[in-house]
């Protein structure tokens, strides 16, 4: 139950134990061939018109590229017959890298400009350090011969590295001094970078147009009151507390299980259009279908008929749902309250309510296609006990994950299952059974950790979600920390000290504190040509397998013959993808973390880092270019935990060479080590307080500015009517698009059920509103109004 | 040099060690002698006239009560000759006791009033701990013969504590229900003061007054702008950036060596006034003195000349130094601001301003009295760079602190002195010399550390004061936190793991984590008798001190005797004193953590904590009616901190006491005590979401509460008149009573030194003020409108 069970992929690079550099040399020409078998397929792949949609749905989302032309001959609409084309299979390089950051964040927004960045920090960082290390470190390490003399077993790399030192050497203070370069160096890279990410986010946002979102805040856990509804109470307090910025508010509707019925409807529909389409391919066979679980068991029935009753069915469950969130009791106690004036806002986001702060909870509002709808009504008990738990459940995935699957893995081993159900046993111990039983011995053990791995992203979310974050930018933040701790102590000290993370705890909690970053210190240098394999197969291949897009392209095909009618069909078949935060970042990350360990102890790893990072590069501008989609747009807010998990990176790192030179009796020169992790603790915490705040806060002083343009530019702006229906649930706004499920009349009723008009009680009042007549508060209003 | 000498005083009564139940209570009776001797002596001097202005300065500062009135015998003026009086020498205890909380907020302020529920949290805490404790855990302590069995030296104390179940037992599970019965009783407790705290604090401060510091926010690091003056700037960017709220704004000069000369010049008077009395009182004599240091050496002159002459060249130098300011250049990049509404100042207070969050920093301004004026000043960088100073030499403080003494004493040691100073050795060993020598070297060692130990809270407070904070009530909060840390490592681990701090932190370095609570948590159990006694000296007869307040009494004394003419310099030679947050609370939680972490150990300890609690809470109500009188008040502020600390006390004594049980095998109950901490942790992070805020941020709604109720109360109020001179240093208001030194004449050109009035440049002025009218923008103006 080793760690290394984990890279069972690896492994298989791994049987013959890299040692030297001639391995090395092989294993990267392997790699660098698949890399190559990648790029040339995804060369050749990207010029078929029929890829087209697979390869550049950016341009059809924009509307800038359409389907080929039908005219010409037919094979021409699926196969590239222009020789000249295929001279060119690099000529994607170039394309990538030549818009400028500009365009590129008008074209793809600033979240994808600024996660480039994250690439070009790590080149940045690492092309002077590899640098140094090669011009310094690696003749003061190779002009030794410590490990000769030593008479062990060693390999080439290890010549290169630190371990080549005599004990007590005052070689070390090379060491030790580029340990300082490095750290300079990085912190010098780090600060420019969050100045500059800085920046651009506040440019961004004082730049871009008007959205809702800059004038709203989301008020959640508004109290109950006896007397009045939500939305009139919500009204009231803003009126009172908010005087002369209020503007109007958007109440909440627990739509969750609407949004059910609605995906389930959607799915239904899809499976109709297969059977149709196969239906008229053949008009001669009714397809039928079983109605058991995935249709694999059960009675067989007209498939056809059976999804035809089965969205009727689901139809009626909708219009039923809709007429439920009528009534009073499907109102969430949240609220999206807008204001006059950005300024306004700023103001009620960034203050405190009332003495209770568990109640009127006001935050920016995400923008509308942000809101993560499920978890607005999350009262704030629940949520510092959800946090808990997660808490708790996190630390239990983290050190005893091995267990579970263990436990699946030893099922799936024939002896276990010989005893859990022994008349089974002479049956597997058939002699022609012999061969399957080895393929499953062989085989499910790596399947189950597998599994476990592909899943584990979804359920990192799926924690983040039962935390109760509000905005979809927030859950990927959190997942990606939660896998960043995962990947740390899973991949990072698993691999360097062999044993599961739970064998790990258990010798660490025995152990000393100063031994800690000893015994990881010295296995370090040991495993530099395992991280060297990892890069390569992890880094290299896995970024050539990212822009052939292997899986887009199959599904895009099946969904093309199987599904698509119509041209918006074909639309929607398209999956354009997104960077995924929470899984890719610390991912990336690792590689940071891996140079900077490997940085002063093993210099000849950083080339091989580096080359990840220029691929990547390349590569990914190409699909935030063509490729990517992003749902949502947070204004590079994900930047202050990116730099967090470098400056943590940078510390790991030191804590290690700390220990590993105090056992290398360099007594002399590991003392002035100690300065370093504490000078960079407080570098990071500088950072915090310079720059942490514009992605957090926002400043009066913009805001103000662009309301005061605003107000130059267009005095006579209806900014209500510009916020009307930004905030409504999206399966709302589907709701236009549907035609037969809408219970909505479209002559303003719509509104009364957005706003009850029933105000029995003014009691509570506590001003007159003597905003009637300027700026109606709620949605209610209009509908009236447009009734009478 | 081990840490036990920290307590030297208290080294006297462990000279046997406390063993026994029986020495336990002859020390018992000892320090109760000497607690009740000190309450004797209070009650008596308490009656004695020429002591009243000693015990009740309180009513003086209030003019409720006046010097005894010059009628009747000259005798009784000074001696109380009413024998009845001296029959009810406890009457102060239900004196003090009788007075309602809500009266005593009015008359003491709410930082007295809830200071002294901390005391009553110590009884609130421990009364039924103590209870269960004695009721449950001694019987089950009790009722075993381990120690006997084992035939090692044990005390009685010893028989009543955990020491005495033997290894494995089952018994074990009643300690493990009491530990969580005590940490939900504590946490339960902990969660209804803070509400009641935070409670009060609102209640206390929507109830209070007008008060300028509820309108005015304290803005620093004003960047410098090369065509305006910093008050032309603060007032154009809060016209442009709060334009409906801003009224107007006071700027701060660097009058820090002018509060030096006044200071000075104070002093000299002081000299002065002592000798021309003398002269009085002897007229033939002329009193001489010394020009050297301290008057000790140096030429002779004639004292009232010469101290006539220094007051001269003072007063010119402040003259100078008060023309100095009229500059430019004297003006910090600081300046309140004042707002018309508290809405508007609460709302610029928890807002971040500009881009850069290292500029235009504002913060509630502390109230007048409490504002610390040398650190206005201080620009962002330097503040992030003092506090890393600052981190690293606490630490160096905390754990090093024994070596400089420890060289201090090794200068004392006559044999230091004769290595030193190889020519004195025949004079030291000279026979006559053998007692003074004897003498040095018992006495003086001791002294070094001693004075160590008295200068330490001022130590503290000039490392917090350097960290550059703005307020003296969170300079008292910094010392305080400081303090706690170094009595948490060197008198409650320092006396249970006999060695210094530093000595520890070797040890601990080279132990397991495992290890550092079962280290601790073994030697816990055996030093109860020590801690027994440490609560008896340094607890009850140090209270029993407080209140005889002997050294105020000498000081009064003799300042009356050589200073006092007048009524008023009577009134100066009070010394009422107040609560020194910054020793007294984190002396004061040490209590808590020997509570808790005996709770379970060896609850024979609770009761002599309940009677220090009990005999604190008399004796400081006592003090808080009669004596002390608060130099600020700061709302309870401090109660976040009091809340973190018992916290802190909590997790260390579940640590401790999971620690023991481990070495007690009781394999079965111990992994049951893991939640304990991670509960306690989840709690102190629940309470403060939920209450920390009523501390930290002024809710919204109570602002436009008490904003909306003066607009009705009050239409006409002149809020800027209000404001005018709220936020002048108190050295220029001084200037008034002063005669000699103002260089202000009365008719308007004091404001024309507040703010010049040149303004050559308007280039960069943003907006046309249009406040002209309405609200004139500083004191520049009011000046020149009165020169009209």
């Amino acid at each position: 139950m080793t760690a290394a069970l984990f890279f069972d992929f690896v492994i298989v690079c791994l049987n013959s134990v890299m040692a030297t550099l001639l391995d090395i040399g092989v294993s990267a020409a392997i790699n660098i061939l698949s890399a190559f078998a990648f790029l040339l397929a995804f060369a050749i792949l990207r010029l078929q018109p029929f890829n087209d949609r697979v390869y550049f749905p950016k341009w059809y989302l924009k509307g800038l590229r359409s389907s080929p032309s039908s005219n010409g001959a037919f094979v021409r609409k699926f196969v590239n017959l222009d020789y000249t084309s295929y001279l060119k299979i690099l000529a994607w390089i170039p394309a990538a890298l030549q818009m400028p950051e500009s365009e590129l964040i008008e074209h793809a927004g600033l979240d994808s400009a600024v996660y480039l960045r994250i690439y070009l920090l790590g080149l940045k960082i690492f092309v002077p350090i590899a640098f140094l290390g090669f011009a310094i470190l690696v003749p003061v390490n190779y002009t030794n011969n410590t490990l000769e003399s030593m008479k062990v077993e060693y390999s080439d790399v290890d010549k290169l590295s630190i371990s080549n030192i005599p004990k007590g050497s005052d070689r070390f203070w090379t060491h030790l001094v580029m340990a300082y370069a490095f750290t300079f160096w990085t912190c010098y890279v780090l600060l420019k970078e969050y100045e500059k990410v800085a920046q651009m986010r506040l440019h961004f946002l004082a730049s871009e147009g008007r959205r809702p979102d800059q004038f709203t805040v989301l008020v959640r856990n508004v109290p109950p009151d006896p007397d009045e509804s939500i939305s009139e109470l919500v009204e009231h307090f803003f009126l009172v507390n908010h005087p002369d910025h209020y503007l109007t508010h958007q109440i909440v509707y627990d739509a969750n299980k609407l949004s059910k019925v609605v995906k389930k409807k959607k799915n239904m529909k899809n499976w109709l259009d297969f059977y149709q389409l196969r239906h008229e391919r053949n008009p001669s066979k009714r397809p039928i279908r079983k109605t058991g679980f995935l249709g694999l068991c059960g009675e067989k029935v007209d498939a056809i008929d059976y999804y035809t009753s089965e969205i009727a069915k689901l139809s009626k469950e909708e219009v039923e749902e809709r007429d439920r969130l009528n009534g009073q009791n499907s109102i969430i106690p949240a609220a999206f309250v807008s204001f006059r004036t950005r300024w306004g806002a700023a103001v009620c986001a960034q203050t405190q309510q009332t003495r209770n702060p568990t109640i009127w909870l006001a935050e920016w509002a995400p923008e509308p296609r942000d809101v993560y709808w499920n978890n607005l009504a999350v009262p704030f008990v629940h949520l510092t006990i959800r946090r808990l738990i997660i808490a708790v459940a996190l630390f239990f995935l983290i050190f005893f994950f091995m267990i579970p699957i263990a436990f699946v893995q030893s099922l799936a081993n024939i002896e276990g299952i010989e005893k859990a159900v022994p008349f089974l046993k002479p049956l597997i111990e058939r002699k022609s059974m012999k061969l399957i039983k080895s393929f499953i011995q062989g085989f499910l053990p790596g399947i189950a950790l597998k599994i476990f791995l592909i899943l584990l992203p979804t359920i990192l979310m799926l924690m983040s979600k039962f935390e109760g974050f509000v905005a979809l930018s927030i859950l990927e933040r959190k997942s990606a920390s939660k896998y960043y701790l995962f990947l740390l102590v899973n991949v990072f000290l698993g691999n360097i000290i062999t044993g599961t993370a739970f064998q790990q705890l258990n010798t660490f909690i025995h152990q000393s504190v100063n031994d800690f970053p000893r015994i990881i210190g010295v296995a370090i240098p040991m495993k530099a040509s395992f991280f060297i394999t990892f890069v390569m197969v992890d880094g290299w291949a896995g970024v050539a397998g990212e822009i052939l897009r292997l899986k887009p392209l199959i599904i895009y095909h099946l969904r093309n013959f199987f599904l698509v009618k119509t041209e918006k069909d074909r639309e929607e078949a398209m999956e354009p993808g997104s960077f995924d935060f929470g899984s890719s970042e610390p991912q990336l990350q690792l590689y940071f973390l891996l140079g900077l360990a490997y940085a002063v102890v093993t210099p000849f790893l950083l080339p091989y880092i580096l080359i990840f990072f220029g691929l990547a590069y390349v590569v990914f501008r190409h699909q935030v270019i063509n490729v990517y989609n992003q749902e949502y747009e947070s204004a590079a807010a994900f930047w202050p935990d990116v730099h967090g998990r470098i400056i943590c990176a940078l510390i790991i790192s030191q804590v290690l060479l700390l220990g590993l030179l105090s056992t290398k009796e360099a007594a002399n020169s590991t003392p002035f080590l100690i300065a370093l992790p504490i000078l960079t603790i407080w570098f990071n915490k500088f950072c915090k307080s310079r720059y942490e705040s514009a992605f957090k806060k926002y400043p009066l002083q913009e805001a103000m500015m662009k309301d005061t343009l605003e107000r130059i530019k267009e005095p006579n702006l209806d900014l209500k009517n510009f916020l009307l229906s930004a905030y409504i649930n999206p399966v709302f706004k589907e709701m236009d698009e549907d035609d037969s499920a809408s219970c909505f009349d479209k002559d303003g009723d719509f509104e009364n059920i957005l706003v009850p008009t029933k105000r029995s009680s003014r009691r509570n009042t506590p001003v007159p509103s003597k905003y009637n007549d300027s700026a109606s508060p709620s949605l209610s209003d209009i509908g009236r109004e447009q009734q009478l």
